[in-house]
C-alpha cells in the first residue's frame, strides 16, 4: 500500500532490482515471485536466466512480470536448479529488448548471464578502448562492458578473469553472475547498491531487498557485505574479498524512497526509519494544524511518525485510485489538466475548513508538490503546509539511478523561500541532514567519510566519474548506435 | 489508495458502474474519465456509446478502462455531445462482449442505447414471455429484458414505452439511457443502487459515484431521487415520478465496501462514514493490544476510527503490492501456497512480539481472514485480534452485487465462536447492525421499514424475487444459450 | 492455382460460401476443412456453429479459415456431430463481427443457427415493418430479416414457421438452418445461388460447391434443387418442395469465374466450360498472333481453350507472387504505381517482339486490363490484343455479388471501341452471349426464360427488387445504425 | 503463379535472399519492394537496415515481407538513401530474431551491417578460435563470424579488414555490406549463390534475383561476377577481384528450382531453361498419353516444354487452393489424412479414364510423389507417368540450402526400379545430368571442371567442408547455446 510512485511522473527511480537462486527445483518459479515483489524498483522490462547443467535459457520480456512471468509455459522453458533474475527500468529510449537482463555470452569458458544493479561510472571509456581491440558489442547497456572485459581477460579461470575485470571499473555494481560451475554474488567495495543473501530449504537465494526472500518464504541470513563476493557451487558456499577494504557508503535513499517499507536494509526496518524520519521532522519543523495528510502511498510512513511526535490527527486526505495506467487520455485543453485527479483525489469532506500538514518523502522537479497544495486548496483547506521526509535533492545520481539533469531539480535552482512560493504552500520545510542520520541511528552526519552515499543531497560522490568528465566518449557512442524498430 | 479490494478474491462485489454525460463537447472523454474512477465498480469489461445527433457510436472492451479507452483513436471513434459508459463485472463466464453494455437496439422510435447498475429479479419471467412472443434476444443480460419490453410496449411516446416497461420489473435498477431525443436518467422505486447528478459548465452529468464527477471537475449537484426519472433535451432537464411513492431502501453497503472512500453517498461522506464504524467498534468490542493494523486498503479508515477511539497506534503492519496481476505462477505445491505473501507482507519488524487488532471491513468466506491472521502469526504477533467493521455476512445479494452461494458465507454457517476458531484468531467481533445504522447517523434500525437494504446481514429483502422461486427458467434458458468462442 | 482473383481489386466477388454436415462425430473438422476449400467465395470472414445435443457454439473471426479455425482449441470448442460455417465478403464497412454468420438466436422454439448464401432484395422494407411491431435486430445483415420472420410467425412447429418467413421474401438464397431438431439445406425457388449434396460414410454435408465435398473426401451426390428443401433429423432425410414450381435461373458467372475451376457446377465441369468459352472465344474472335497468355490465375482454361482452338502456343507471360497481402507500401507517388509487378511480373525474355493475346475472364472496372496491357507493352511485345471469356459486365447484381455501381462497370459507359482504346489494346474481343450459352451446351441463349440468370450482362433480373425501388428504407436504416468501434 | 512452393514440405529450400541499394530517397521501400519479390528464397524472417547519413536503423520480424514492412510507419522509421535488406528460413528451431539479417556491428571502424546469403562451410572452426580469444558472439548464424573477423582483423581501413575476413573463409556467399562510407557487394570466388546488379536513376541496386530488379522498375544491368567486390560510395563506383581467380560453379539448382521463372540468372531466362528441360525430358524419356499434367506451381513450365515437345495437350489436372496457410487442422486420424486435397485438388471430371503424365521439378523424399499419384488414381487415372525435370537429388548441400539429411533423400536410398515402386506409379523418369546441361546450352557435363556446382545430383563438392569433418565444434557449440524463450 505504500510501496511506490504515488506521482509517478517526479520520483527518483531505482533503474534495477536483481535475483539469483541456486539450489532449488523450483528456480525459476522463485526468480519470478522475488522478481514481483522487486518490481517497484524497474517497471519496464524483466528476464530471468535458468542453468540446467547443460544449457542455458532466457526469457525477457518488455513489461511487468506479472502478465509476462506468470505463465506457466514460461516457467517450463526455464529449467534447472539454478536461475537469475533482473527488473529494469530504462534511462533513455533505448529500451531494446537486447538491453534487458540478464545479459548473457558465449565465452571461451563456457556460458556467462550476468545481473547487474548500479552503474559504471568508467563504461563508455572502457567500451571505446574495447571495440577498438575487436570487440563487439551487442546492446547499449554498461552492464555490457563487464562481459567483454571479463572475455578478453589473460588470466585463465573464470573466476580470476571476473575479479579482473572488476578491478578495472568503477562506480557502483551489485552483481549476480551464472556460469557452468556455479553462481557469484557481489557488491561493489562501497557497497552502494544494496545486496542481501538467504536461504530456503537447501537453497541459496540473493536479492537486492528482504521482501523478495520474505515472498519465496526464505530466511533472511546476512547482507553480502561490501566488496566481498560470494561463489555458491552445488552445496558449497565460499566468500571472498579481492578488492583492498575501504568504508562502505551504501545509498541512503533505500531508506527514503527505493526500497519497500517491510524491507530491513542494514540492520534497519525500512518503515521505522521512515516513521523516525517523520518523528525528526515534527522536532525540527512543527506546525500548528488539523490534520497530517500523507502523500499516497510513500508518504505514509513519514506520516504516521509525525502525527504520533506532533499529536496531530493522521488522515487519509488523499485517496489514490489503484486502476491507473501509464497514460490516460488528454483530447481537449480542458481535459487534460484532469491527470492528478485522476491518480489521486482529494478527501473534500475531510479537509474543506482545515490546517493540513502535508507529508511527502521528497520533492524533485516541484511539479506534483505544485498540484498538491492546489488539491489540498481546492477542497477547501484552510491552510496547506508542506513537511518532506528527506533533505533538499540538489545532485544528480550516477550510480544506477534516473535523476534529472541538474538543471531541473527544484532545489538545485531555488532556496527554501523560492520553493516555498513556487509550490504555493503556506509553509514548506525538509528535514535536516543530521535529521536523516539520526534516523538512523548516528548523532549527525560525520565530515570525513559519512556512513551513507548521500551524494544527491550533498554533491559529495564517493568514486570518480570517469565518464561524465569525457564527452566525446558519449557523443562518439550514440553516433554509432543501431536503431532497431 | 484505500479504494478496494485488497484480498480480491474475498469480497462481495458490485457488478457496475454507469456514467452519463449530455452537453459536452468533450463527452466521451468525460466518460471515459469517470468510468476510471468507477473501475472499483467492475474491472471486466467496460464501454461507451456517443450520439453525434444522426448516429450511435459505441466501443465496448473487456478489461479496464485505461489501456483500452485512454487511446486518442478511440475517443476520436466516438463523436457527439452526449455519451454514456458502463463498467461491469461478469457474474458467470459468460462476459461475451456483446454482454458488454451500453447495450443498444434500433427500435421504431430510434436508436436506443442503455447502461444499467442492478438485476431485474424477474427477468428470466419476463424473458420467457417475450421469446414466446417473438422478440430474440442478443445478449444473456437481464437488461436486454427492458430494451425488448420497451420495443413491443403498446404505448406510442418512447417516454411512456419506458414507463411502461419499467412498470413491468422487479428489483434494482439505476439506468442511463440515451435517444435522439436526449438523455434519461433513472432509479428504481427503493432506490437501491446509488445515482448522482452533477454539473460542468452546461452540461449535465449522471454518475454511480461522486468521484466521477470529482475527476471531471463537476460539481456534485444531488442524487438522483429514488424513483425519479430525469431527463435531458438539450438545455432542458424535466424530472418526473411515474411511480406510487414507497420508502426509500438504499443499499447499506455501499457504505461498507463499495463505494470509494472519497464518495459522498446520501448526505455522507464515506470516508467519514467508514471512521464512524470504526469507532463505534471500539466501543463495542475494545480489547488491549499494541497495535491497531488495517487490511489494506479498505480496512483502513475503519482503523484509523478504531485507533483514535481506542487510544491504540495506527501502524501499517502488512504491506500491499501495486504489482498484482489477476493470477500468477502456481508451478508446484510448495510455490503455491505462497500467493498471498505476494499480494501482501507482514510487516515483521514492526508486528515481533506485538498484541494486535486488526480491522477488516467484512467477512465472506473468511478465507482471506485465515491467511492475514496466520500471517500476523508467522510473522510473531504475541496476540491476534479481528474487528469487522460490518455486521455478519449472511446472505446473498440478488440486487446486483455478486454473493457466494449462501452455503459458502461463514457467517452463514457458524456462530461467532465458530468463526473465531475458524481464523484462528484470539478473538473476533463484528459490529451490531444498529452500530451500523448509529455509524449513518440514526439512532438503531428500524424494525419497520427500515432506512436502507440490509438483506445481506439481515435476509430482509425489500422486493419479491420472482426468478428465484421459479428455477425452470433458468434451467431453460442455461439450455438454449449459444456459447460464441 | 487458377482458382481465384488476380487483379483482386477489379473482379466480381461472390459474398458467400456455406456448408454443413450432420451426422459425424468430426462435424467442426469438417466444417473448417469445407469453408477452407471455399475460402474463395468471401475471404474476410468466417463462422462455425456447431450443436452438441443440448447447447449450440459459435466461433466467429474476421479474416482467413487458415489461421482462425486450424487450431486445436477452437475445433474443440465447437462439439457436436452437427455444424454448418459461412465464408463472407463484406459489402461495406461494416463488417463488423456480429454480421459474421452463422447468425444465431433463441427462438420459442429453440435454438436457431442459419447460414446465407445470396441476397434478399426486401429485406429493408421487411426490416422496417418488423421494427414496427418491436422486433430488435442485432445486425444489419439481410440475413437476420429471415429470423425474426420466424420467431414471430403465427405458424406453430419451427418448420411451418420457417416455410411461412420464406414465402415473405424475395431474392436469391441457399440456406443452411440448424435447429434442435435437425439440418435444413435449402434454395430459393430460382436457385440462383448453388448449393450441393454429398456423403460422407453416414453423414450428410450441404455445401456451396462440390470441392468442399472433395476436400472432406466426400461423395458428390446431387445438387439441391431449385425451391428444394432437404431436411435431416439424425439418420432421416426427407425433401420437400413447398413453393410454386418455377422455371430454375442459376448465376451463370459461377461458370464464368466464382466457382473452382475443379467444381461440378449443374452437371458441367466449370474447367470444362471455361476451356469451351476460350474455345468458342477463338473461333469468335481470331486473330494472327504468337503467344497466348492467360491472365494468371483466373484466365487459365479459357487461354488453353484458346490456345487448342487456335493452335498458338500457350506460354506463361505473366507470373503471379503467391506472397501478396492485402495492401503494401505506398510511400511516395514513385513508389506507389509498382503495385502491378509487386503481384504480377511479365516474363520479359518470353514476350519481348512477340504478338500476344491476352486472355482474361471478365472486364469490371478496366483499371487491370489496362495495367497489364500496358505490363505487356513495357516488356516489348510487338501487339496486345485482349479477348474476354465472358460478355460485357454492364449492369449491377442485386443476389448475392459485390458489383460496383453501374456507372463504374466499363462496358455500361464505353462501347467496344472505347473499351479498346481505354484499355489501349490493339484489338479487343469479348464471348458472344450465345457464345457463353453454347460452352455451357445450349443452342443459344433462348429469349423466354433462359437456363441461367445473365443480368450481369443483359439487364434481365428474375425477380422484383423491392428495396431498390424506395431509397427511403435505406437511409433511414442508414440513419439508425450503430456504429460499434 | 509458377513460382513457388507447391508442396512445401518436400522440397529443398533456398536459405536466403538478399537485396541492397545506394542513392534513392526511396531506399527503404525499394528494399521492402525487393524483397517481396525474393520472399520464395526465404519466408520465416525478415530484415532491413538503412543508413541515414548518421545513424543505422534496423527493423527485423518473424513472418513475412507483406505484414511487416507494408507499413508506413515502419518504413518511416528506416530514413536514408543506402538500405539492405534480407530474407531468410531457418535451419533448425533457432530462428530467433537475433538470428535474423542484417546483422549490424560498432566497429572501431564504426557501424557495419551485413547481409548474406550461402554459407560458411568452416564457420564453427572460425567462432571456436574467435571466442578463445575473447570474441563475445551474439547469433548463432556463421554470418556473424565475418563480421568478428572484421572487428579482430589487424589491417587499417575496413575494406582491407574486410578483405582479410573474406580469405579466411570457406563456402558460399554472396554479401550485402553497409558502412558509413558505402556499400560493398561481394560474390564467393566459385559464385556458388546468386546476385545481380542494376539501376533505377541514379540508384545502384544488388540482388538476389533479376525479380527483384523487375519490381522496383529498374533496369538489370549485369551478374556480380564470381569473386568479384563492387564498392559504391556515393556516386561512384569501383570493382575489386580481391581473390585468386578460379573457374565459377554457380549452383545449377538456381535453374531447376530456386529462382523466379521471370527471373534472368546467367544470360538465361529461368523459364525457358525450365521449358528446355521439359523438352530434353520429353526426348529421353517419351511415353504414350493423354494428358501432360504438371504439379503446381513449379512443374508448369517444364511441362508446357513437355507438351509442346511431345504433342499431348497441356492440361490443369491439379488445382492448388490459393489460401493455405502453414499447417491446418489434424483432429482425428481420419480428418488428417485429407490434408494433401486440402492443399490440392485433382480436376477429377478431366482425369477419369486418362493417361496421365505428371511432370515436378524435383523428388526430394518422395512423400508427395507419393501422394499426388495417389492422387490422380483416386480421380480414375487409367495410367500414371511422372517425370521429373531433374536428375536424381542424391546429396546433401552445405553451400547456403536447406536439405534433408542424405538418408532421407529417396534418390540416395533407391534405385530408379525402387522409386517408381515407391511412389506407385507406372513409369517414373528423371532428366539426365546432360540434358540438364544441354537445357543451358552446353553439350554436356564437362568431367574436369563443370561449369555449375551440382553437388546435390553428383556429389562433387567445389569446396573443403571443415566443419563437417569435425563434429566436436557443433556439439561444443549446441551445448553453450543459450535458448532464449
Amino acid at each position: 500500500m505504500l510501496t511506490t510512485h504515488p506521482f509517478d511522473d517526479d520520483k527518483l527511480r531505482e533503474e534495477c532490482g536483481i535475483f539469483g537462486v541456486s539450489g532449488s527445483d523450483s528456480a525459476a518459479a522463485l526468480a519470478a515471485l522475488g522478481l514481483h515483489a522487486l518490481q517497484h524498483r524497474g517497471q519496464e522490462a524483466a528476464g530471468i536466466t535458468s542453468f540446467d547443467g547443460h544449457l542455458f535459457h532466457t526469457h525477457r520480456a518488455m513489461g511487468h512480470v506479472a502478465g509476462n512471468f506468470d505463465r506457466d509455459e514460461v516457467i517450463r522453458s526455464l529449467p534447472g536448479t539454478v536461475a537469475a533474475g533482473h527488473v529494469r527500468y530504462s534511462t533513455t529510449g533505448e529500451t531494446a529488448l537486447r538491453n534487458v537482463q540478464p545479459l548473457y555470452a558465449d565465452l571461451a569458458t563456457g556460458g556467462f548471464a550476468i545481473a547487474h544493479n548500479g552503474n559504471i561510472s568508467n563504461a563508455m571509456k572502457l567500451r571505446r578502448e574495447l571495440v577498438r581491440r575487436g570487440s563487439i558489442f551487442q546492446s547499449t547497456s554498461d552492464t555490457e562492458t563487464i562481459i567483454h572485459l571479463v572475455a578478453t581477460s589473460n588470466y585463465r579461470t573464470l573466476l580470476d578473469r571476473f575479479i579482473d575485470a572488476l578491478k578495472q571499473i568503477e562506480g557502483a555494481y551489485s552483481l549476480i553472475v551464472m556460469t557452468p560451475e556455479g553462481m557469484i554474488a557481489c557488491r561493489d567495495p562501497l557497497g552502494i547498491r544494496p545486496l542481501v543473501m538467504g536461504r530456503l530449504d537447501d537453497a541459496v537465494i540473493f536479492a537486492s531487498e528482504t521482501v523478495a526472500l520474505d515472498v519465496c518464504g526464505a530466511t533472511f541470513e546476512r547482507a553480502v557485505e561490501p566488496g566481498e563476493m560470494v561463489i555458491v557451487q552445488g552445496s558449497e558456499i565460499r566468500s571472498i574479498k579481492p578488492f583492498a577494504p575501504v568504508s562502505p557508503r551504501p545509498c541512503i535513499f533505500e531508506w527514503v524512497y527505493f526500497s519497500r517499507p517491510d524491507s530491513i536494509a542494514g540492520d534497519h526496518s525500512v518503515y521505522s526509519v521512515r516513521k523516525e524520519i517523520g518523528a525528526q521532522l515534527a522536532i525540527e519543523a512543527p506546525v500548528e494544524a488539523d490534520l497530517v495528510i500523507p502523500v499516497p502511498d510513500s508518504g505514509v510512513p513519514a506520516a504516521i511518525g509525525y502525527a504520533q511526535q506532533s499529536g496531530i490527527p493522521f488522515e487519509l486526505g488523499i485517496i489514490r485510485s489503484h486502476y491507473v495506467g501509464r497514460t490516460f487520455i488528454q483530447p481537449g485543453d480542458k481535459v487534460r489538466h484532469l491527470g492528478v485527479k485522476l491518480k489521486h483525489n482529494a478527501n473534500r469532506a475531510l479537509i474543506a475548513g482545515k490546517r493540513v500538514v502535508l507529508i511527502d518523502d521528497s520533492i524533485v522537479r516541484g511539479t506534483t508538490s505544485l498540484k498538491i497544495v492546489q488539491m489540498m486548496r481546492d477542497a477547501g483547506a484552510a491552510e496547506v503546509h508542506m513537511r518532506i521526509a528527506s533533505p533538499p535533492t540538489r545532485h544528480s545520481c550516477f550510480y544506477g539511478v534516473d535523476t534529472p539533469e541538474r538543471a531541473k531539480l527544484l532545489a538545485a535552482k531555488l532556496d527554501l523561500g523560492g520553493m516555498t512560493d513556487f509550490i504555493h504552500a503556506d509553509s514548506l520545510a525538509f528535514v535536516s541532514i543530521d535529521g536523516l542520520y539520526k534516523a538512523l541511528g548516528e548523532a549527525r552526519r560525520a565530515d570525513i567519510r559519512p556512513s551513507y552515499c548521500d551524494a544527491c543531497f550533498t554533491g559529495d560522490y564517493p568514486t570518480t566519474l570517469t565518464d561524465q568528465d569525457d564527452t566525446s566518449v558519449v557523443d562518439q557512442f550514440a553516433l554509432l548506435a543501431e536503431r532497431v524498430n
